[in-house]
């Protein structure tokens, strides 16, 4: 029986690694790839992690990593299959939380608390060229990628409210942002996009989806088509951030914990759920501000909520 | 006017700083010093921000100012006097915040959002020692340092919920941890000091006080007086965490926004203050985990939303 088990080995499941291991908690980490880092690994350039400027995403998830190593962190390469609740009684009525593991390897793991830090994955738009220039010039992310751009032309494509909040960032930091969507209207608050509306570099680009992203290592242009009339245009641009959803990785948390509209598990800085035991930390949490610098204070924050449930 | 003006150059402040670049605000940090990093400045190791084992807290320090630089942010050295809301009516007869911040230099900076970022300081015994010994086995954070005293003996000075927990926390990594007050009585939650007194190797010493911190170069003896009998013991002990009180920058604040009763300006991780347009960032926050790699995530979290009030 372990103290705790976490999973997953991006920033928050790392930096809940280091704080753990510095408690001396009897702990595994459990991730799905041998390659840590989660969405770090494929991250071009980082360059807001405070003190470590324009590393890349695979060094900064490298560092992270040997820092585990240098504490001894143990981790398992599995990829978890099921989570199950099994408490066990107490004397006095009461119960102590018990999580039993399973992987598709086969193996089973028991703990006293479960960290859950399998983290997010960004809807794709599944265009020619998304993939093959990802980092170069298309992003998933504007706090992170947007001082890239600087005087530069982008797209956003979405219309919820992080890609109308996406336009407005751009908007102060690029010479021209197009809007591009899919409707006529935006799922986005009202409010938002009125005040994208105010930005008289950002143009709106209505009724339309991006088919193609184009470019030579570097996105150059976009090739955009009208659902209203089917004309066709190229739109040159330097980047496009796409912002048609993420995902968060909850499936083996839901019968566990409550989650969010959006599925995210629902827990503040504490990294609470409403399951005992079970802590959410990193981009799997609800919280406003998705990065690297947060989901690592989450990952410390977990721990430090554990701890005083182990007592 | 100024977008934003950031109060305090330690991790809180240098990460809102560096986000606040990245998002091509006009804004300049105010630091009463022109050695940055508050309290980090003044760690000899940091084994917890995750990617970077073991730096010295003046080189973490260094690095974060360097990235600073890197992105062109502007630094102030002047010690502010005061800081006044002069909010300007809007037509619709709303108000837009403002914030005057003048500075005994005698200089006046305007601006429509403010980071409070000015951090916290520990108390001190005030006892022989301790000074010459900080960082050589005095240390006033257990979650940051207990990992050196791995299987060594500790003392904690203290009778609030720190000290108790740092006890209980020290107990699982030292041999032998000595839990010194000087009351009979603690201040902290009953159910901590219940918890405390079922670990073996936590002993209590109470109605005492520690006279004297000795070592070479590093903490070996502690001259300890009981308040009750006079009597003069000395523990050998590896190291002495000073729990007896942290003390926030808030007298700046005090006026404009709540603070708790600890004098923690209140916040929640999105750092809104009770003033609109005041955000408080780090050690200075109301929050269960003061450390570096959470106050940089509230930097973060700060300038995102001041973003979202500044439009």
């Amino acid at each position: 029986m372990y103290d705790m088990i976490i999973a997953g080995s991006g920033p928050a499941g790392m930096a809940a690694a280091i704080y753990a291991a510095r408690a001396e908690l009897n702990f595994i980490v459990i991730e799905r790839s041998t390659v840590s880092g989660g969405q770090v690994q494929s991250t071009y350039e980082v360059d807001n992690y405070p003190g470590n400027p324009g590393v890349s995403g695979p060094d900064l998830s490298q560092k992270m990593r040997a820092h585990c190593e240098k504490l001894g962190v143990e981790f398992k390469t599995e990829e978890i299959r099921s989570i199950e609740k099994t408490d066990s009684p107490n004397t006095d009525g009461s119960a102590s939380p018990c999580f039993t593991v399973k992987t598709w390897d086969g193996n089973e793991y028991t703990s006293k608390t479960l960290i859950a830090a399998t983290g997010a994955s960004h809807s794709n738009l599944g265009v020619p060229g998304e993939e093959e220039l990802q980092g170069m010039g298309v992003s998933y992310c504007a706090t992170c990628d947007g001082a890239f751009f600087k005087n530069k032309v982008c797209a956003v494509v979405g219309g919820g409210d992080v890609a109308v909040e996406d336009a407005i960032y751009l908007s102060k930091i690029c010479s021209k942002v197009y809007l591009i969507h899919r409707r006529d209207e935006f799922r986005a608050a009202g409010t938002l996009v009125t005040e994208a509306r105010t930005k008289e570099n950002i143009e709106f680009v209505l009724s339309s989806v991006v088919n193609e992203i184009r470019g030579d290592n570097k996105v150059d242009r976009i090739l955009v088509e009208s659902r209203k009339t089917g004309e066709k245009t190229e739109l040159p641009v330097d980047g496009i951030f796409i912002a048609v959803g993420i995902k968060p990785e909850t499936e083996l948390f839901q019968k566990l914990a409550d989650t969010n509209e959006g599925g995210y598990l629902i827990a503040d800085e504490t990294c609470e759920t409403s399951c005992p035991g079970l802590f959410a930390a990193g981009d799997i949490r609800s919280k406003q501000l998705r990065q690297i610098i947060t989901a690592a204070a989450d990952g410390a924050n977990a721990v430090t909520s554990a701890l005083r449930l182990l007592g």
